[in-house]
């Protein structure tokens, strides 16, 4: 951590200053230049707040040199975090496909897709069974009932699922999901990825709608501190001015992320744009981006999907876009790295 | 509602879609030009998912031109909303200060901070107990304590408390404060605001980093919808790609808030602009907008704040600043408007 | 264009509103809802000012269902735009790559890296001569030299040469130039648009980096409504609140301009994250994506150069990646589309 | 400026990087961590480019301690920049108000508005002769004629006339304008910044839609690095994802820029808002905020305006908010400062 001094400051307030630094069991070093001091610290800061070393009125400003993560950083765990569940993985090399239907509505939908995303080469299923919407009065969600018909369409398609968690006080009932997902709003719900972390259930952590890179580390950071490594992190577009796509997908953070954390990487191209006809070219650039996983939306009848049906795929679409997917992982892995 | 119909649509399908829309109960009405077709909706739309409609492969795009929300929205309820709290108000005309510091640390820090905000004359008394921070190995806030003192200090001054709740699971704890709180982050914490809507606690509801006003409106309705109509909207800043400041302050929200919606609006400067000397100007810049409400972040040490003291004003800047701040309320009241 | 009228609106207002609209040659048609009234204009839209409709009290809002832009849109001119120059091109399938260092520094640097790139695949020579930096103490570009120099580069290895122009005052010494680079920041430098239409130099428009896709096209229909229809549209990576990299590459640009324009597009992975180990991965997404050209910056001596060192990949580098891509690009070709 | 230097870095390559830095004049100093070593510049680092220095490969991040400004600085000239014209003045206490419409259309147009201006208590008469249009088809302004009118205006009036210029090109037609206008699209247009710094003709500059408040300095440094200190910098909104207003007003740059530059502050609620009832709120809130003059658009007939009709106030508006306006300034100069 390196802290420019303002000009004003006297020597003794500078020490001071030291001094109280010190207590953080971290060495000082002061550079005293024309215009300014600097203190340098050495040894292990991340127990020392930013904010408040920047509240002292002699401070200029603070930059940190170390990232204020630890579990999640590359730096301190070198190998890539494999996630394992029911034989499945995501992370390590390889790619994993997650689809499903936005919302889990009724037994015929859920199972028609499961069959239709399995046969198509999908390796996990998703569907939302608490749905977070902008509206009160737009559909909530199945609830239990929703959970309860994606264990049945486990049951039926050994498909491991993936659903969305959206409070604390719901958490017994994701007993028996296999990856629980936390959704982008719910990014910094910090109780809730407490909670998540005296579990060892896997975590899907979605990126918030303007979550800094190192926010969503520092999130993940909550739930590992906790006790538990399994996390995945997912991009699924970001909140920008540009208003033709729901979101903008921010693609550079996979090969950025995979630089700065050993965590798996999971791109959603659904929410990200938001719009049918951009899935698979996204898909496709996240593969070829070095993505571990893709979440993708799949809907037996999108045009009478109680959510999202503008932004999921029909089962024939995603057979096809899983054809090229499939070749286009093979490619990478064999030409590319 | 106006629906526009894509060029290649056949008439069946724009009959079916027609038909489709009527069974809301809602009257259709076909427009057709020479490139387009398009469907004008007659009676309440609220209940109608525009993603629904837009996910339908004939819809080209979709324009809501009835507001969503309903409880919140000044057309339906032209009054202003007054929150009343023993004896205090917030909303109706007059300007209230809610002050204190960000994180209750001490019994001597939140009793010298209450004593002092009451004399310079706020109006309630603000203080995290349960603080949302970016880091897990930043200080967390106090808990139960953090409350407790909290009522102690109101039992001292009279001052009605407002304090942040961060989970459902906690809302015990908030039994006995006048004004609970939703952060930033939890604008969207659907399962919360839920709850918060089955009590008549007042809330004070913050917008996202990244919310659109009318996301901060349907968020109010839905704390509104399950009953409890004493929501207060906060804006606190609003992310942008400006460094200087720690978020951008939205201050035209004032204004057009209070056109579109019935509900108290306050403006918090400390988050907004996260610098100690900016709070002055953009609290009395807020007054003048018409706000009806200040969140002001004091703390009798700044320096040795556990949390944000880089943007909390000491006691004497308070002081001094209370004295601008209530003579240009009167000033405003009497000769701008 | 739908135009909604607001609720207080009398019977004259709207006859009046309406008889203005048939002004411009367009049809009208009322509906007559509830709350409120709406006109759909049928016809040619495009010189119907929104702005002005909006600008009329009785008007709630307005929404355009035609795209503003015609000679830049795909409805009306179906097949892709071909740039052809010295025997390349651009657009029409296929993948051009254009590289260079970001400034032309001299003779040696130049000569060094032209027949560096050329050596590894790149179709064009890009280097900038005048360069558009955000201190006026910051290296300027050579200017004429360097457009000197660029042909000189050009004349030993045939490669043609894009660079960028700043001002109208300058254009006569782009004559000899093979496609004229505009920069973000001149994206909306109107008045050098129009000159640039006037010739039927190819143009290279870089989006700015806060313009939405619309604007971008606008931007283009300025060039081809004066007659120049040798344009590409190049995505550099927009302006967010991400700091981890210099921009935010938005690649979903691709497709979807693909879907509203003719004309070619490229991706600028080297300005869009300002990082050198992201541009290689950024450029294989781009390709998969279905870019029809790269721009990459390339420096002999990345750690001296005098501009975007950081970006800036080595010769050794860039062959590296060229025979990635050129590999990507055959796969994509034949098993994705 | 700081230094970090990556981990891998050896002693030889971190005493070529030190003697490179002290070829600038400047000393160095070594600090030695155990995770990273620190170089801290002490002298003049203005002609240090940060991006060169980051592109040296043993560089993990750099940090400017001084503002890379020097002209606009307080810090050097600590004196309020006061810019007269005709007797007028903008800077140093007091508040002036420019005024006029968005566009000069004829004659009766502006010489009514001029008039009426002027009779409310204007200070100068605004309007456009050069129009930036996104679209090629919108109306571009008069361009010679509209200046001509404009300085036939001000010998009726008295006013001194604010007009934009668009490109160097037509920089002569500007000799007998009182304040050349740069409009937030040609913010970095740098050639024509350093031709208007090569006057002394006053220029106002507007902040560009995605400019951070450094960038708008570093702009103003273009013009006064040539010689002309006659610049004063205007806030008109920055572009967010909010789609109620046309832009987001960043109001806290007016205490905060007056930190940082003696230059003049103008605000224009116009463009910020876009909508006409948000601009006499914002206007206040802007004198409040300490704000050194501000920019409002009025017409006499708002919706048949040729442009920017939404935002533009009648002169009955203006009238009105002027009298607020002037009582709130005498006001503020008495009780808040």
């Amino acid at each position: 951590m390196i802290i420019i001094i303002k000009d004003k400051a006297t020597d003794k307030q500078v020490n001071e200053l030291m001094s109280w630094l010190q207590s953080f069991s971290v060495k000082t070093n002061l550079v005293t230049g024309v215009h300014s001091r600097i203190i340098g610290l050495i040894g292990d800061t991340t127990s020392i707040d930013v904010d408040a070393v920047n509240a002292r009125d002699i401070v200029e400003t603070v930059k940190r040199v170390q990232e204020p993560y630890k579990n999640a950083n590359r730096r301190f765990h070198p190998d890539d975090t494999v996630i394992e569940v029911r034989g499945r993985k995501i992370g390590g090399g390889g790619l994993s496909v997650i689809a499903g239907p936005c919302s889990v509505e009724t037994e015929e939908q859920l199972m028609a897709t499961a069959i239709a995303v399995k046969e198509a080469g999908a390796d996990f299923l998703r569907g939302g069974a608490f749905k977070p919407r902008t509206s009160p009065y737009a559909f909530q969600g199945l609830g239990k009932e929703g959970i309860d018909l994606l264990i049945q369409a486990r049951r039926e398609t050994g498909l491991p699922i993936v659903t969305e968690i959206m409070d604390l006080s719901d958490i017994d009932l994701f007993a028996d999901v296999d990856i629980v997902q936390v959704g982008a709003r719910n990014m910094q719900n910090f109780t809730l990825l407490k909670a998540l972390g005296r579990s060892d259930k896997p975590v899907l952590l979605k990126r918030g709608l303007s979550a800094t890179l190192q926010e969503l580390l520092m999130s993940a950071e909550y739930i590992m501190s906790e006790g538990n490594s399994n996390v995945i992190l997912c991009e699924r577009g970001i909140r920008t001015y540009e208003p033709e796509t729901r979101n903008t997908l921010d693609l550079s953070a996979v090969p950025l992320l995979r630089q700065k954390t050993h965590l798996p990487i999971v791109i959603d191209p659904s929410h990200a744009t938001g719009i049918n006809s951009l899935v698979e070219p996204m898909s496709l650039a996240a593969v070829t981006a070095g993505a571990d996983a893709l979440e993708i939306e799949v809907h037996i009848d999108p045009k009478n999907a109680w959510s999202d049906g503008a932004q999921s795929l029909t089962p024939e679409q995603f057979k096809a876009s899983m054809r090229k997917i499939r070749a286009l992982e093979k490619f990478v892995d064999s030409e590319l790295k």
